[in-house]
């Protein structure tokens, strides 16, 4: 009999509970234990962190938002942040602790679930401590390149495109143009596909540096075809040619004042637009709308798919390797690769194309 | 046989296109004709702009948001801005010239959609020029005093509670406060409806200024029941006790550039918990998402209602009134009276009573 | 301090764990304890279906269907079937026993939810035993007189409506006439909000018996004016003028198989519109998918408030009545009053008026 | 310059609109004209069949349902049913016709969207009369060999998880047991994708005959584990083992009559489980609701990418072939290829292992 223990960890993504779900049931169906780390590692960490969990206690969580294992990332156990008794915060690696519970709790594998930073966790678990792991890959942003697809990008799109959709009444009532900033701190996949799907004008993804220039004359033309308003999709990553003066955003914490004036990309485009156009420009942040919610039926079966085969991968022994989809199959690739790389948009890729052809602008030329 | 003509004034609302429907198709049913007057009164100003509604024309349009005769802002006839040859901007009375032409093209009646700025305008028209006018009320806000609901609403309303339900998994994955802004500059009805259908910790209206101490105690008590994140709605127009402190959130035009230093309401109160909570904090400004999109199934309805019922009202000459919905029937109320003053949401009402007794913190004490 | 029970009755309904929520919160924000009796009246037989309901077991379930206390029907407590030794079913009064239960657990106030064979109910424990009953009504088909509406109807409506939009596109891409068949066997409210909300064009109510001729010339017309295909809602209470020849839609149970040859109002409206017009024809029932699923904002709002009344009016003794929905606010209504009479749709009404006038044929002439 | 004809043929799908604005749009680009054909080939029998395609037409036409080009089967151009003068229904070949009115009109290519029958004819133009064909895969049951998707399905898969989801709560409300018939004929994924991810007991396919006793065990198995309902998904062309039995679902036309008596196989599943297992059971069909409304995110940016690879294969000359989705990329394959087999569900795949890995019952065994 096995014995599983699964993690999941990093920033929210729609489609987590369904990998608990799907791994879940897929043990206990070959007679296995399954119990949840609830904080990323913590319950390797503290008892009280560590729950058994059965059919009852993930019965109807599939189609739920969020984790019911707390995703919150409580840091690396290689480097974790401890406070030392003059109040001085030093990192202290823990890595050997949770090793050794993993062991005397007689866990036969661990399914880690999460984004690059917590795969690569896994990955030096695997190989530094030895410790029998599978990934789940999850982000949002679509950016690993050893997956066709992740859970959680899907609904991430659907989101960010029903938001596009309901932009557009409003922009033509008032002739205006609307800045819509997107998710992709370093990729475009998700600014792009909502952008061509909702009907965007323009797109900005980090991959093609932006002319505002370029922006200004596609809003012009829109004029001379006698449509008055313009929607400008906006990547959290995107950046204008003459780089040196934007102000990227930056993640609010002790900086948050700092934020709250500089504002961010949406409100540059924005700003810089109302200037060189004359028009009613507004912006809007989606922020944290598009992490959230309960999955699409497409991430809902995918995630549902990667749990079941991260248990297959445990009932092989296919340890440090991630589950992934391949051409519309689960496929395992070894957690090395996957973390080597993230995925941009390809600049002659079909999407691309697909949204030049079709007449958006990408801030280009 | 009659000749009526219709217009949509000010800012986009869910709905106005199944008003236009249903106008039109009423209308058609008793041998009438429609015009539909674009932007405003700019169709009784400048012939092409003024446009014929036949059935095949509004086809389709019942679910669709924004408005077929866009609903811009022209300002207002009887102080329109004009430009002289100096260049300079002035405002003139152009009434004259609308009734002139209203009568010239032979039409029996105006039917007038729109706030309360338009309504106004409408009466106006009624009383010093002896237009026969018909208003319909759209607000998004819910506050004419004069109607238990106008159209919009509950669009809005729903859209807020959706993004409200996304939020609840994000934050509670990361033991996060976020802090959502909704519409509503002087009445709280989105804010509260959203708010306590969304499952809110917190709302803050415009009706109940607002301390950050009694929020950063809900905060610590939720934590005590072992919720480690807390949701936040705050109307646009919400305000602390210690109001002189408060920028309020100014309109986006030349000032543009100064509204992106000061922030809204939102991220004012995001800053003052997270400084008085220190826990992360995020802010959300709802925005356009709430003017824009289809409408619901009852604001579909509602507004078709409207429609009808203000046909009616011209067949029996109830000029210088308004269509309101009084205990779910539609009646006719003088326009005097629906734009004399706004509904706020009353201390003692129902819902303000709901949400205090399960448990939403209003702010204030 | 008070205890309460809760009890769900009757048929699912979207909103009933809103207003479980709501009833448990607002009591224990006065210190009150709540218990919820499992399926109808069976918490109050035996001990192990009374559950003590706490802050935890209701967090999160405001926007989830059905509800947590099982609303299955187990029959009226004064006439409920028992089997006896030589296996014959028996109606058994154990109202006695109930009242016996509830005052021995130191109840002080039983809030029945339900329709109004629940609603019946509980009056007769209130007359009949002194029980301290409080009504809250639940009738997805918003036939109740003693109040403006009822949570679950906006939801019912809303899917209804859903569907009919999705079947406009299906029906024009192959010049078709689609029934669909919606819920209300006594009343035509779902079917006429739906039916006006969806853009039907021809909705037939069991207030007004149709005529198969009629509906044809209407299909004819449609021709005439180039729309190719129509759109026809049924409610499933609607009956044809020659109505000794329908075969009303009857309860599936022991006659199952006769259903199933029979077929509802929806299939002898397609068939016979078939025959008449020679139109290809398709039917559709919606059935139990508009009781189910998530509510609306809407109906979340209003089970909540509910609730929250429900408690309010226990404060202050208010027993043997209802809470109800009067112009948009809340009150208590004697439940005498509220059981005795089913709302028809008036035929003088105004949404009958609108549906006229905006073209939709309602079977008749 | 090139001349662009656009046909769609078969049934509705949501995302045709959507594969139509990108070939216009990609067209307009390259400078190119576009002319839509009604009615699948109509519009190259009879002139006003034939509509110039100009970027107003196609404005806003990306989310809606439908096709603006009636997407009705009128009938096989090889073998098109005419009547003579003895009022005889004929089959006659009128493809010379429509090949000359090809060529006279100047057409350079012809994108013909469509389902297996409908690419049939197309290659068969492109072979037999040398008509430069270019194929975009429709099908709502993603049954195509030769591309990984097909625009629709998504949003068939969304509409039937969405529907199952509701009925959850009813079903569990009452005991029950709720069988959906879904779309499938032939194969089986539909019901797989939305009987997995909305969470049902059972799943029954074509290409696994099913065993009314497994599923009655199921429902057993279910009562044990304190789940008193259970819901079956059957798509519509499954069959039992004992298939000699079953009558399949038949076509409504002239047997319109018999298929009423007869029912789907939804209903007898639901009939055999009733008798079998003594449980109140209930059985809905979805019918056309899979095949309308506004197609998801997903189908829209496919849809999108099909249209601009359908123009971007005119440009290269890559006749005779169909654009499909191989590995998430645009490919050309030949079109003899693609209409030769219909994907089946292979019962090893990952979906089917998924399915019964975390306990859902095929009715097999």
């Amino acid at each position: 009999m096995n014995r599983i223990v699964i993690s999941t960890g990093g920033g929210d993504a729609p489609g987590l509970n369904a990998v608990i779900y799907s791994v879940v049931k897929s043990s206990l169906a070959r007679g296995w234990e399954v119990y949840g780390s609830k904080s990323g590692y913590r319950g390797l960490i503290e008892p009280d962190e560590l729950i058994r969990l059965t059919a009852d206690q993930v019965r109807d969580i599939t189609s739920t938002g969020g984790t019911i294992l707390g995703s919150t990332n409580k840091g690396n156990p290689f480097a974790m942040p401890v406070e030392n008794e003059a109040g001085e915060i030093l990192l202290r690696d823990i890595s050997d602790r949770i090793m050794t519970n993993f062991t005397r709790m007689g866990f036969s594998c661990h399914i880690a679930v999460g984004g690059d930073g917590s795969l690569e966790i896994a990955h030096r678990f695997a190989v530094e401590k030895g410790m029998p792991v599978i990934g789940v890959p999850k982000t949002i942003d679509n950016d690993l390149e050893a997956t066709q697809m992740t859970f959680g990008f899907d609904t991430a799109v659907s989101t960010a495109t029903e938001a596009i959709d309901k932009l557009h009444s409003t922009a033509k009532s008032h002739d205006r143009v609307m800045v819509v900033e997107v998710m992709g701190r370093d990729s475009g996949w998700i600014a792009l596909s909502s952008g061509i799907s909702g009907g965007a004008d323009v797109i900005l993804i980090p991959e093609i540096p932006f002319n505002i220039k370029t922006i200004s004359r596609k809003i012009a033309d829109n004029e001379l075809d006698g449509k008055l308003y313009t929607i400008i999709v906006v990547a959290e990553g995107a950046s204008a040619e003459e780089s040196g003066k934007i102000h990227k955003k930056t993640e609010q914490s002790e900086i948050g004042r700092q934020e709250l004036l500089l504002g961010g990309i949406g409100e540059w485009v924005a700003a810089k637009v109302r200037e060189s156009s004359g028009k009613d420009t507004r912006s809007l942040v989606l922020g944290h709308l598009q992490r959230g919610g309960s999955p699409t039926t497409f991430d809902r079966l995918l995630a549902l798919r990667f749990g079941a085969a991260a248990v297959r991968m445990a009932e092989n022994s296919q340890f440090d390797q991630m589950v992934s989809l391949v051409n519309g199959e689960m496929e395992a690739v070894p957690l090395a690769d996957a973390i080597r790389e993230r995925k941009k948009v390809p600049l002659n890729s079909d999407k691309v194309m697909t949204a030049r052809e079709i007449g958006i602008c990408l801030g280009d030329y």
